[in-house]
């Protein structure tokens, strides 16, 4: 049992992740399985969308110029000589004083430069209507191109993939989408008074909240998650895991300098512990480093403190593995304070707050062992390591969990 | 060929559907798919978390009376009569003058009321250390129910599952989560023109944007896709697909009242079309009704259309039949507006618009057939009927597609 030689700052720690963390190399998806996920290269269309003329309204394809004149009090009589239906279109011409029936989007037939809207056209029979408007050239006429020209860049690379994205990658004939691979995470909870998942607390034997949480942040994150169960507080099995074929390896328990902390001795002699004791409460005995190319965390046991140092260090570099912005995903309000906050200047501050008719309020536990403060919680607030705190009313930035 | 008799106001239609929306009955779900789905009912634990006093630190139980007095320059000596560590605590009881060496998270053994950190002891010997500091009778001892007391509630129904829930949840013992079932969505993609999803265009022939688009807005908003492919363009093949066991059918194409519209008349004749053409812009030629018990959207085809249809109507159902919030899923933020925009009195307009340095300019291509207008957009501004458009530099409230 010793302490921390020294603690970097969340600052170190946070510009030593960003120099280790490069993208992952693309892969290409299904178009069905596209959407959330990131655009690994621009994509180019080499299709015109649509790739020929078509009408924008129901109503009679025409020669504009037989239109001129037509009104209420004029009206023009006009030969329907066909039909063009979506897919189906009119093979024939249309020559002068004809018109062809025609449907939202189904191609103009060639001689005609025009639509004439439903509504303004008498049906006589069904060979003969009567024009009551006019419609000068290019009237309800969808060019060639109007929604893609071919060659023009649909999507930047890095783009998440909006539902709509998604529909106009189809509408190009993308069958398969290049995205950037995502992160596989490998979870390893150590503990041996852990429970796994799913079963009751017994006696002195605790249930793993870490894995279900751990997990569900990194499937946020947009990693895919390995988590085959709790790993015994071996040297020999903590190692084993930590090798797991993965880009990034999250240890649980033991992180700390502890003689039943395995995990730091171990990448230190195994990879490089680049980082271990962070100034910030909580998460202080976080390490950071490497193992046989690939990242690994290792977070403290204490559930609160587990999360805190997987959403400021190793949710951002899974993010970004993945090609995602390293931000947050919560979204941030500016906000008064209900009450003081108080903080010890040389470190980091998450303080867990609820909002009390507009105000942050700190939680009266802080302690990092009790997870329902961060369900209780709706957010959080961050102090820097040079303040000693806020008084109530100050203006705070909130992150909401939500 | 013919009009529509009247339009519905965008108002109407949602009351119309919010009337309609029950949420669905729950069902169980493991722990691992619990996150993002929303609580059917309360949750409240049966267990004390943790279930014993712990320790808070690395250290040693003591009885806090010895410490009394102990300092750097009176160090008190105890003898260390075994230890204590997670899920294996001390079986014997800690008299006066003993220590029981503890890490952080076990139990706390009979006789000790506190906890002695390892930064404030000298260690002699392997049974013997000098107390440098004291410690008040339950000082870092994390007390029985500390996190959760046997019998309160832990999560709210309604509660769409945070990871930490999830980590909660497993802390209580929970193994399957009672949540809202979701709602299953069957996509009915109608259009002798399409060709399917992956496919690339050829001739006359388009490739479908809208089942892909509308199967990514029905994952983001909780439900179930069902969709089978593309559905031929007759009201036998339509009515089936309507009925396809489902609790929400989407129709896209065919909506508005032309001769080749089926699932308007399909829909009138075999269940109810509550509500068809609704004063808005674009999506006016939008139904909605009912058929055997499920609720049934008449999107129209074209893209823009079928998006923003389903955004104003079938999303906010979806979300709310799976109890979710049936507001939208976008950010707002207000902003001024870099050019006018002009819409017309009696319908409500939906521009998408692009931000520039902070600005938000309505987008030059408004075409409901071009989808690129929502890829290139960065949200959209909705113009209420009573109003003609907004001048330059008004404050507009943005919707965020991302």
């Amino acid at each position: 049992m010793r302490g921390f030689a020294g603690r970097a700052t969340v600052e170190d720690a946070l510009s030593w992740l960003d120099e280790q963390t490069q993208r992952l190399p693309e892969e290409a998806v299904s178009l069905g399985e596209a959407a959330g996920r990131v655009l690994a290269r621009e994509v180019t269309s080499s299709v015109d969308v649509p790739a020929f003329d078509r009408s924008m309204m129901d109503g009679f394809a025409v020669r504009a110029a037989d239109t001129m004149g037509a009104s209420a009090y004029n009206r023009l009589s006009l030969s329907v000589i066909g039909q063009s239906m979506p897919g189906k279109p009119f093979e024939g011409q249309v020559g002068v004083g004809n018109a062809v029936r025609i449907m939202t989007g189904a191609p103009i037939p060639d001689g005609a430069d025009a639509v004439l809207p439903v509504e303004v056209v008498e049906i006589e029979a069904d060979d003969r209507i009567l024009a009551q408007g006019d419609v000068s050239p290019g009237k309800h006429v969808g060019r060639i191109g109007e929604d893609i020209r071919r060659g023009t860049t649909v999507l930047p690379e890095g783009r998440v993939l909006r539902p709509q994205d998604v529909g106009v990658l189809s509408s190009i004939g993308c069958s398969h989408v290049p995205v950037m691979r995502c992160p596989r995470v490998r979870i390893v909870v150590t503990g041996n008074e852990l429970l796994p998942a799913g079963s009751r607390p017994e006696g002195y034997r605790i249930v793993d909240s870490n894995g279900p949480v751990l997990s569900a942040m990194v499937a946020r994150d947009g990693g895919t998650v390995i988590n085959p169960g709790i790993v015994s507080d071996t040297p020999e099995a903590i190692l084993d895991a930590m090798r797991t074929e993965a880009d990034v390896a999250l240890v649980s328990g033991g992180s700390s300098v502890g003689q039943e902390d395995h995990a730091p001795t171990l990448l230190r002699e195994h990879g490089q512990l680049a980082i271990h004791g962070i100034a910030m409460r909580p998460s202080s005995p976080t390490g950071m480093g490497s193992l046989d190319g690939r990242l690994v965390f290792l977070l403290p046991g204490n559930p609160v403190s587990c999360l805190c140092a997987y959403d400021f260090f190793a949710g951002r570099a899974i993010r970004a593995l993945g090609g995602r912005s390293p931000d947050w995903p919560y979204r941030q309000v500016t906000v008064p304070l209900g009450r003081k906050i108080v903080s010890t200047v040389g470190r980091l501050d998450y303080m867990r707050v609820r909002l009390v008719e507009g105000r942050a309020e700190p939680m009266a536990i802080s302690s990092s062992s009790v997870l329902t403060s961060t369900t209780r919680a709706d957010g959080f607030v961050l102090v820097p390591p040079d303040s000693e705190g806020y008084p109530p009313g100050s203006k705070v930035e909130m992150y909401l969990y939500d």
